[in-house]
């Protein structure tokens, strides 16, 4: 299997940035600073890497114009505002990408299922009654598409998801393996000491350009459904319980749990394991930092954290007998005594003193 | 395809309840308040949604009677006691059901395996030797179904589910897409600087009314089996370790965690991402909160916790700081201080006003 | 289907132990001291096991010679100096194993694949180009191989496992159902609002006598690969983010979560559901413990935890506020104040004797 070349000048100009050096020099693939070869173009992000980078092989270097003074170590430069944009914009340059269209012939679809002619259906996947595929959208091996479901153009569905409840998926989606979508949402009414199932009538609705980790389980909704607008971007292991709303471009590192019926705003960030408790709402631009717990709803844009820091355990642990303790000792009210002893002694000095 | 239609009347007549307005109004679906058009009937739980109520645009409400009192904006009702167990009830009426049966030509079932004629196998299901499949079950598409699995009736196993380690199902259990039940528990012998696996030769037994969500695993036990009793209900993204039992009637919530040879009572509720530590005992009716770390056995039914609350970033970080400080300060001996000092000032004061 | 069937005298010969009483004595199984029957053997692995081991119906019990002195109940040993080793030995002897060989003719297999002549390929497994699969390695019914992967001798991989990313794995690995391995990073650049894909370019490597548990994510490198050295073990539904070194032996328990480009040393225990943030180094023989979150890199070995303990949830509550509250109560300051005014004090009452 020949690698991918392509010319300095060439990949600058992807990148509309400036090549300096050889134009025709031959770039077969992009590294980090460390492993890179003299065929390889790797890219300088910040100051804290130069000397990273004046030790590199890479036989070119991705920089912004200051970094490129101070690299006197090589000769052969892509110059651009934004490395790091510009190498997320290589990387789908050098990508391996599924070429396949057309369907396996172990692939089995319902009839009434409409599936463009420049889709590719993997082995053993299975199309349900009414589904749509639209153009360029690629189905893994193994995909479970159930009845009713649509999903777009310019798709990526891996091997083995699952798709159900009558999800609607929009265009240029990625959805990577084992994942779950539209599965029944968590709803019992509890009635003299069971738990009768309340079955799940809503559905899924994912915009376009969302992307979903693997493992992920994303509920359908009770009544009405779960949403995911336009940009939406989730990491691996992630919960999404029915009827939560998660707005554009809002992205969720792994592991996340979103509660039933919690509405998370436009562009927040939520760090790994974050735990969103259900009926609640968080507005847009927030960020939570990792593994916090979040009970209630949050009305103002910015950052916030729970838990406490990791600590060598026998300290740990006599951190947390006080932390125990705490409900019995009334903190603020301390602060006062000590200030009115204070006022008390120095009154009784003075008072001394006078006399 | 034609939507579902039935009289308001029938509704009644189905939830026990009593009909008002007009009995022959036709409704074609379930609907939350603020969705519902003339052809919904929705549901109203309590006064705070009095208002949405009134607002709502549903062609019939389920009601209780005294909130059907303060309701003159709409004419058509079901009254019953309870609103939300009607509602659960109707939405059996109105989901859509899979009422296939046979098997379909491309599953995989040794001939072993004793399938009842009035169940379901999808397409690409692998079913292996001394398997028993119950009347009226559902096996979707590419459910893998490992030697010596036994399942009862009207029993729903949704796609990709991995059924292993000689597991036992009982009836009517439910368990979503992509969970594997019966795995290998996570056992290893320490040994000379390498863990030396332990094959686990229990099982996995699982009662009748029990619902598992998608991509759970519940491991299979190393002697003994793990146990899921009668009308355990538990959420998606669930570790079940090896060994655990957990009583009738306990629900758990998305992301929690059990690990191995604990032993859960029946009518508890672990609300999300709950980590219980292996080989303790959680008595019965005991309700734990989101995100909480159990460490020591349970004997008292009650609600427990463990966390600290979500606080802006800042502030955070100035307690966590102090968290860390706590393990050196004595807090309660602090309190005694500060009466001991109290006193002495106060004998201070007496003794120079004496003077 | 006959179980299987050893003399005392053969089992105590495969765990290089001595066998006391009847030699001859037919043992068909390993079981717990509690539901052990007389055809079974049991282990005790210390005092506290006495009592039951003494009301035992075990047919035979693996001890130590000081355990076994204290026995007088049993007649038939196995007696080891380490029996918790030689139970995990025999284990293997009485597990049901899959002897299958040979490629399932459902089987979808590219014929540049390298498939080994005692290698196990079950129904609907997907084969692509320039896979090599190694001998007696079993792969269950429904895995999904994507191109360029190999896969070493012994292995085991069970149902729906998703393998891609051109992931290279060694020797006796098991990876259980429904995992996916070499699955793309979660790489996002971000650039005028939006999440721009960096497409992942590395891979996986997993070394030898690796294993991995169900459901578990573990995603494929940026530029570099993710590495898995030889020994570790993780349990389920564990993420391993791209760029992650894992070091040999080191043992993840589940639901632990390491986020991108961190180094963990070897021969370290992560408890479940530790959390990792992404980019730092954890040294050799580190242990951490359950839900701890790990926020910076751990230089040296030791024992680390992080949370606070469980209370009851009034109890908890009034923690929690003081918790808050710790942010703006200068703790070890509050320590100096009362110190300061205890000297005061003692200072006001000698001046005060003195006069």
């Amino acid at each position: 299997m020949n690698p991918k070349q392509f010319r300095l000048e060439y990949l600058a100009r992807l990148v509309q940035g400036e090549h300096v050096g050889q134009s025709d020099l031959i770039l077969e693939g992009l590294a980090s600073l460390d492993a890179a070869q003299a065929k390889h173009i790797a890219f300088v992000n910040a100051d804290k890497y130069l000397d990273q980078a004046r030790a590199s092989k890479a036989g070119a270097l991705i920089v912004t114009p200051t970094l490129k003074n101070q690299l006197d170590t090589h000769n052969n430069f892509i110059v651009v505002d934004n490395p790091y944009l510009a190498f997320a914009i290589l990387t789908h340059v050098f990508e391996k990408k599924n070429q396949h269209q057309g369907i396996e012939s172990t692939a089995q679809i319902h009839p009434s299922a409409m599936i463009a002619d420049s889709a590719y259906i993997g082995h053993y996947v299975v199309i349900g009654e009414h589904c749509v595929v639209g153009d360029h959208t690629i189905i893994q091996s193994h995909v479970k598409i159930d009845h009713d479901i649509e999903i777009g153009q310019h798709c990526f569905i891996d091997s083995h998801v699952t798709l159900t409840g009558d999800t609607k998926i929009g265009d240029r989606v990625r959805i990577h393996a084992n994942t779950v979508i539209g599965g029944e949402g968590f709803g019992f009414a509890p009635y003299q000491g069971k738990w009768h199932r309340i079955a799940q009538l809503g559905s899924v609705k994912i915009g376009n350009d969302v992307r979903i980790g693997s493992n992920c389980s994303i509920d359908r909704g009770a009544l009405d459904d779960t949403i995911l607008e336009d940009g939406v971007i989730i990491d691996n292991l992630v919960q999404i319980a029915h009827n939560v709303k998660i707005g554009a471009n809002t992205a969720l590192a792994a592991k996340c749990g979103i509660a039933g019926s919690t509405t998370i705003g436009k562009n927040c960030v939520l760090a790994g394991a974050v735990g969103v408790v259900g009926h609640i709402n968080i507005a847009d631009n927030v960020t939570i930092t990792g593994m916090s717990m979040v009970t209630k709803s949050i009305s103002e844009a910015g950052s916030y954290s729970s838990g406490t820091p990791m600590l060598e355990s026998l300290h740990w642990k006599r951190a947390a007998v006080r932390f125990k303790q705490l409900a019995d000792v009334p903190l603020t009210q301390l602060l006062k005594r000590l200030d009115h002893i204070q006022a008390q002694i120095e009154s009784l000095e003075s008072t001394f003193k006078r006399k």
